[in-house]
């Protein structure tokens, strides 16, 4: 079998230069080029690359898709600020390229995807949920971005299943002792020395509880979901928002 | 809106008896029969039983279940001890009464049904899945039940997707270090005063891991799933086998 | 060896009786007297009580106990409700009966103290610290006492050793996310339906974590260490408060 | 207050020049001298070294702190290989410099050594103990050395208590199922990708459960147990074996 032939762009980073290890070591997949600031995009025509993991700016992130796009190359994107007008752009740029696809992905972690995958599907079956995010000190923001968005995706199901509100009888609490209430459910944030990125989805209901635990304790957790988008891209033209797309959880 | 008539055959045992306070305070039922052993499947006629909760023995079971079907009563079956015979004989009964629907479940508890699921949909993802259960001392089998089912199901998953074997440089063990072998995972048995019945699946890739811990602290978890089951199975005709069936894991 | 004769005050109360079945049990102890509310205390004499478990109520513990030291009984004490004057008052009781032992505890789970103590002794070693105590849905008080208590322990303890305040570098959050302070520790306090009581003590430093945790699942779980308790008070004339001054944990 | 004055030997391995970052960045300490092989010892002394931090192999060790102790210089050893001989060739070099101190510690984890602390202490107090150890897939033994040397000392405990054996009523186990036996503590070993060296104690009594677990995420976590033998061994003339000598568990 034939290897695919993947380009890195923004290989100097340190997603991207992690991204440039990970295609080299994967068996399936040879690397054809790694490019960095002001290298040309021409390389990547030279080179005959079929997938693009572009790991660059918002500022440089367009302007690399349409050359991609153009030029009939797929692309895994993990580059971040995506709004309605830049996605309504990239769609019209695909349109003309039926055959090529295009993976964005706010969050490669295979672990974090499934986490809130699992906690929107059981959440309608327990009267309780609870997240718990765990992070290191250096972190600026509580709660996370993912555990918000699980929590939000949590609420949504729950409120499509037409779930009651959670029982909860405090009656005397220290401001802040039930965490941060978003859309209905509570989220716990914990600061931590020695710890990199970590959440805990808590369900309980009736004499038992189960819960979900996602652990990232380095950065390279997001390269196998990134070589999962380059093995699937190739075969989803258009456009795919999110990761959980490509996962079968049939 | 009307509510559900559900009678519990064998009341008086300890699942059945909690299975009768379970109905009586379910908003949507109304309990019309508690039979134990020795009372009359009749009454189940005279009171309009719609659903029957079947939690006898399996002596009993095949019997009761005859009864049901020919009247149209729906039923939701605990009792253990299913054969491949009974069954065929179960589907000849249905055959003649097509719109009365039977959900046999060997686990009520909705936490550890969504564990396996879970479980099996995440392991073709990872490199390593080991399974834990926990139970107290008294317990006579190692590992449970449960644990041997769950691990069979992921070692079946990960065949499916043809996952390479797990990764494992043990070269000095003391036996039994490694827990015992299902189907290629670990499988690890401990058994604590203090504990009821407890499970975790951990499953691990590059940088991260994902762990999916289910306890049931106590007999009662299994009502939730039981009225789940109540009130999925008379808009089910035919054969139910696995609560899994039941739940919208969309 | 002889066995010891015990006598449990409040014998009645859900506490009381699984006491009353803890001392039968109890292969070194002779339960002698279960007295509930009306009985005569005199019964004690009668019965060459040795031991007094009182489980009873701030109204009636003065009473009880003055009664059973003048007798030369030892007592365990349950009951709560004890102020700076009902201690003083009980130990000019005590003055007048030298070789009486009395053991009060606030908390009889061995589990409980041990993850306090434990606590203690861990937190100066560690850059962060935080509480999570999880409970049932039906708890009125946010966080609990026992971890409001394990927060001040250990902000005892790292003030006397001299630690720096615990890193944190949270810039924005939503309201209530990183928990209570409870001097200087985050405590986060999760209800959930289907957890008794439980708690979780984490401490990270450099590259690593120590978490220490106790689940509670059940109201037994005071009986090993009322036991423990009467064996002990024996030999330890006048007042002992806290259990934690019974383990041996040198 | 002026700082110690520090130098590392064995400066270029990996820990070692963990080390050397470590000494640096500790505000109480200043590196005089960072050596590796082939360099001269008589630095050592030209740099007014007060402690030594000995990280070199089991080929070196011996000579190094033959030196040092000859100087005066206070020695903190991670260096392996100890045997009864030399540890008395040790204390005969020690005995000729009375007021020098050497600690050599087989872990300086501080959490290994609290993990091994606390479970030896509460251990007699649980009807049962377990232990799981949780390491990266390349592991080469099982369970880890920490985990059978944790399993040794809790059943050390718990035989000098008079602890009954564990209860533990399997009749039918698949091999390996109830883990390793150590000294009749059962031991589970998990090999995981993503993980790197982690450890469990789970302890279970009537209706309650202890579990004190260390995680360990980085090779930096024996930074703060260095740092803490620096400063803590100016103060201990002789040789002090095991760090846990030097912690305040008071």
């Amino acid at each position: 079998m034939s290897k695919l032939r993947v380009a890195v762009l923004g290989a100097k980073g340190r997603i991207g230069s992690e991204a440039v290890r990970a295609v080299e070591a994967a068996e399936d997949m040879e690397l054809v080029a790694a490019l960095g600031r002001g290298d040309k995009l021409e390389t990547l025509v030279d080179s005959g690359t079929e997938v693009v993991v572009e790991l660059t700016t918002p500022a440089s992130v367009m302007g690399n898709l349409d050359f991609c796009v153009r030029h009939g190359m797929h692309a895994v994107v993990g580059t971040t600020g995506w709004t309605d007008e830049r996605l309504a752009q990239l769609n019209t740029s695909l349109a003309a390229s039926p055959e090529t696809g295009v993976l964005i992905a706010p969050n490669f972690s295979i672990g974090a995807v499934l986490t809130m995958k699992f906690a929107q599907q059981a959440a309608r079956y327990y009267e309780s949920v609870e997240v718990v995010e765990l992070h290191h000190p250096n972190k600026a923001d509580a709660p996370s971005g993912t555990a918000t968005r699980t929590a939000q995706l949590i609420a949504a199901a729950r409120a499509e299943a037409g779930c009651a509100p959670q029982p909860d009888a405090t009656v005397t609490a220290l401001e802040g002792a039930r965490g941060a209430d978003v859309d209905g459910i509570p989220v716990h944030a914990i600061r931590l020395r020695g710890l990199l990125a970590h959440q805990e989805v808590l369900l309980g209901g009736e004499g038992e509880t189960l819960t979900i635990r996602h652990d990232s304790l380095h950065h390279s957790s997001f390269m196998p979901g990134i070589l999962l988008g380059v093995r699937r891209v190739v075969s989803a033209p258009g456009l795919t928002f999110g990761l959980e797309n490509f996962l079968d959880l049939g």
